[in-house]
């Protein structure tokens, strides 16, 4: 199969490609890079990843960045029926689509900028984490998290009652939040957004990736 | 048809949506919501988004939300022939999804934020801009189309030498740039960002599209 990863496991864009990878029991090589070097800044990374970010996946000649991109590609050509897509049925898919567009867009925005202030600009920067901007990140993750708490009294998981890719991209930053950042209680604090978590963290493929995430304070 | 578009036309996800709606000649309704009075933000427009926030869709029983979504169901649902995601040509298609992802994640993070500091904080909350704040999104726009200049060196447009959702995606926060910011230079100084833009905002469906993004400060 020949799929090569370029990232490293404890970093959330690689893990949400590590978790599609362990769901379909994929064959892989990852292949880390000295970020603190700024390997990832220079040639020959950014002829994979222009924007010298991680992840990149070679597949043969193929070559993929953007996280999202990446688990959307290894669904549609080694795990159609995983059903971390359901492209045979219009409606599901659609739903799926929905979803994952929701973790970019509302979830991820949030999450992302709590995990740097209490994570990043302490660790790699030797900053200090800018409090007033955490308040308003989680003021922001609460609401977000209130629809998904309404949202998930109706159905099982976020697309319906049934596991997606939609909600394996969320694995990597809920578990950072526990372990890197005081606001688990986000997650806690509401029932059906807890029982999701547990559901999606509970998985054999899920728990092989947290194993990995092994950042913390 | 009856396609029901709930948004406003000066808004950028609402006119993303629009650019496709005119691209594929498609018949709509565009029914308005009074964002000052926080319609959006109550029932009965949070059943069709439970986030509050515009666009959303209604296609007969069907509800959809997230501009990005919304686009790539329209051209699957009613335009597969526009090529504007050629999912006939897997290799065409990947760059498409790459390149929707990169204006999703590298692209509207900057921009928005220009847009919001320049124009929304003074015209809706009678604010300051944050110079400081523009100054670095200024710095991480203008890399992200460093990046983009080298790569439309080789290829006329994003995804390959034919328009596609990845350009299209791109056309509300960049007309806006030059109208609602001091930020214009950030596309003329690059000459293949400029023909590449000049090349999307050229286009017919993008005239009727950019003829309606009338916020300026």
């Amino acid at each position: 199969m020949g799929l090569k990863l370029y990232g490293l496991h404890v970093s959330t864009c690689t893990a949400r490609v590590l978790a599609v990878i362990e769901e379909l029991g994929l064959e892989y090589e990852l292949v880390p890079l000295d970020m603190n070097a700024g390997e990832h800044k220079r040639l020959p990374y950014i002829e994979k990843n222009p924007f010298g970010l991680i992840p990149a996946l070679e597949d043969g000649d193929l070559v993929l960045f953007e996280s999202r991109v990446i688990t959307r590609y290894l669904v549609r050509k080694y795990g159609k029926e995983s059903g971390l897509l359901r492209e045979e049925s219009p409606a599901d898919a659609i739903a799926i689509d929905q979803w994952i567009e929701v973790e970019a867009q509302q979830f991820n925005v949030p999450i992302s900028s709590i995990f740097y202030q209490h994570l990043v600009i302490p660790l790699f920067y030797g900053g200090t984490t800018d409090l007033k901007v955490v308040a308003a990140e989680v003021e922001k993750l609460g609401k977000v998290l209130d629809v998904y708490e309404a949202w998930l009294s109706k159905t099982k998981f976020l697309a319906g009652d049934f596991y997606s890719l939609a909600d394996l991209h969320h694995l990597p930053y809920v578990h950072y939040l526990f372990t890197t950042t005081p606001h688990g209680s986000l997650i806690l604090s509401r029932p059906h957004v807890k029982a999701w978590w547990d559901a999606v963290a509970s998985r054999p493929a899920s728990k092989k990736v947290i194993a990995g995430l092994t950042l913390s304070l």
